[in-house]
């Protein structure tokens, strides 16, 4: 069993609306994990898996030349505020440790790392150089650090990445991770390290209790790519892995695409949960068109929505600023929002009580035309407050699109004159 | 079969990609329909309906004490431009009727309106005292003005309005047409005069080609209220009416929900399909949670993309200020774009053609670092510009978010070394 906080374990319960022998059980079981880094104090716990909400996590980090520590700090206090339930921080770039030990201090929600970039960015920048010790002793430190999860992309082997080359496809690989590891193995002709040590990865991780998050570096970055030979035979070897990390007393989830067709997101998240054993799926989008950068954040509240629905567990944030540049305070909030309503709308359809009592209460309040509880429950309370003070509608219980149209107020005389009878 | 001008026919086959018999017969069957008032001439006609591209209608208009003329006219410009394929003119107020004219006027696209409103902002303003063939009188002066669909409320019955009374939902009542039907049948114990004088109702639309568009008063306004008994009470009248309809020569499309879990979007899709006789669906959303007001373009997008890629044939978008207000030119642009994501990502589903086409050719594009020919391709050609051009990537072929660590770069170097090996 893994080593988890009963502080913690009762926490996750309360706001779940679980017991703990349940909880407990899908832990041991694999289909739950409590990212919680022993050395690491984590104010709001959460659980990423099976019967319970939808997470979202937001990635932030800063890139070489780009974007300052504090504004990276910033970025996860509006993640968080939005309602981020996790942090990445993929930063890169000569900042990148300090940038990290900063978040992990801050962070009331547990924190995760791509340990390669360290690897990729330190002083020694000839990535091809590097022996195959230095990509797991780059675990031990981040581990002591206090990292909750680490994303590794263990299940490339040297056969995908030769197979991806003779194969290629519109986008190839599109996963920086992967790509790092792709080019290390490829020029070097040698296995994936993550691969070939992983029983030594799994000892570190367990140590600290860091949750492994499989990394999925043949992911389609686009939708004409998806769900192909090099996708699924990933998957195969993952799931594999995620057998050996559960048997090893390690958290595990599994990460997922990606671009995507919407009608391919159903199958995909049913053979994860069968292929890697009921283990937590970890989405990136799926992005369900390439053709709108600008609006990534939409393009992924769609698939992001219809995988959570069919049981994808963990959302990844996109902001509006994929595939254009490292995202600003406005669009990190922009793409938390689209993320969340993504992730409620598939706790109303999976039946998740608290989800759908929500919606019930904040339309019990439009129905009175009750704006102030009408915003406080609303997913932004700040935004509709705005908007409405900017259309100025001329009375106060209805707004300027309908004014004395008002379909709820002319209801309301209807059953109004019915009483007066 | 429906008068429709050949030249019409051939430009829709043209950009639809079908053959003129094929369009022809699904327009007999009622499967497809073509919104074009023989009165007036449309510079870009389309048809919505099985087989074809997803279409998206904006509504655009004024209220009493919101927003000019020109206003409006310049929404209709921001809608077209961003890619709606239709237009409503949903004014209320007493600017109503110039506003339609000027709209009918300039809009390159079908118009359509609820003339109901139009008898709501008479002068006789007491709507209750409307006598029977005022409904149906106002019908011919706006269909010889050139309007080429109109929305009409002729399935909600008496016997529906005091189920709804007896028996109310959260949000009852959130058609604005259909709310003010239900007061003038409740209030004067009379059925529907769209329900009573249908035949009226027909020879008028069949006379001027208009398309008719039935309307659901009974529409869910909370997830909440989806899928009840008044909802699908009301959807067994307009399969009736459809049928009439289609038997006299008028065009038809039904009108659908509105808020919806999204794990009954599918249901509801197919039930339009069986219960109406297959013809085209126009869906409002469906907006698939309830707390998310400021942001319900995301919300509807993600229920318009299921509904859509199950057979809907046309999205009417939502803009964030849904719920709150008239919205401005960005939040109409916005809107637009949110639905046309959510048309396009179930054209891919659907398995349309050119719509696939157009994401491989964006990614290449992608692959290539062509930032050009990528923005040119987008969605929205100017807001990817801009973005990049703010987050000012310190190397012309990356962006900042990856830069020397770009996987597509790092990929492209296996590739080269493989090459020369």
């Amino acid at each position: 069993m893994m080593k988890i906080n009963s502080e913690i374990i009762k926490a996750i319960c309360l706001t779940e609306g679980v017991e703990p022998d349940v909880l407990k059980k899908k832990v041991s079981e694999g289909r739950v994990v409590i990212p919680c880094n022993l050395k690491r104090k984590i104010d709001r716990p959460m659980a990423v898996g099976e019967g319970l909400k939808t997470k979202v996590n937001a990635n932030i980090g800063l890139s070489k030349g780009h974007s300052g520590m504090d504004e990276e700090l910033k970025k996860m206090e509006v993640a968080i505020g939005a309602g981020a339930d996790a942090i990445m921080d993929l930063s890169t770039g000569a900042l990148l440790n300090k940038v990290r030990k900063k978040i992990l201090e801050n962070s009331p929600v547990p924190v995760g790392t791509v340990p390669v970039y360290e690897l990729a960015c330190g002083d020694n920048r000839d990535f091809k150089s590097l022996r195959e010790k230095d990509f797991i002793e780059i675990l031990e430190g981040q581990a002591e650090e206090g990292v909750d999860f680490f994303t590794i992309h263990a299940g490339i082997t040297l056969e995908a990445v030769k197979y991806a080359m003779d194969n290629p496809r519109i986008m190839n690989i599109v996963s920086r991770g992967g790509a790092l590891l792709a080019s290390w193995m490829y020029m070097n002709n040698k296995e994936n390290p993550y691969f070939t040590r992983y029983d030594d990865v799994l000892k570190i991780l367990k140590k600290y209790n860091v949750t492994l998050s499989l990394g999925d570096s043949l992911r389609p970055g686009s939708v004409r790519d998806a769900t192909d030979h090099l996708q699924i035979s990933e998957l195969l070897v993952l799931g594999d892995l995620q057998k050996r990390a559960l048997g090893s007393g390690v958290q595990v989830m599994i990460e997922g695409p990606g671009h995507m067709p919407l009608d391919q997101i159903e199958a995909n998240v049913k053979l994860e949960k069968l292929i890697c054993h009921g283990a937590p799926f970890y989405v990136l989008g799926p992005l369900v068109t390439d053709i709108a950068p600008g609006y990534d954040h939409i393009v992924s509240a769609i698939g992001g929505a219809i995988a959570a629905w069919h049981g994808a567990d963990f959302i990844c944030y996109v902001t509006p600023a994929e595939h254009l540049g490292l995202p600003d305070l406005g669009e990190v909030k922009q793409g938390v929002i689209a993320a969340r309503i993504a992730a409620h709308a598939a706790d109303i359809a999976k039946g998740v009580k608290s989800a759908l009592d929500r919606d019930i209460n904040i339309s019990k309040a439009r129905a009175r035309r009750d704006w102030k509880e009408q915003f406080r429950l609303a997913i932004d309370p700040e935004l509709p407050f705005m908007v409405r003070k900017r259309t100025n509608p001329s009375e106060e219980d209805v707004c300027s699109m309908c004014e004395d149209l008002c379909s709820i107020k002319r209801t309301e005389e209807i059953l109004k004159f019915k009483k007066e009878k």
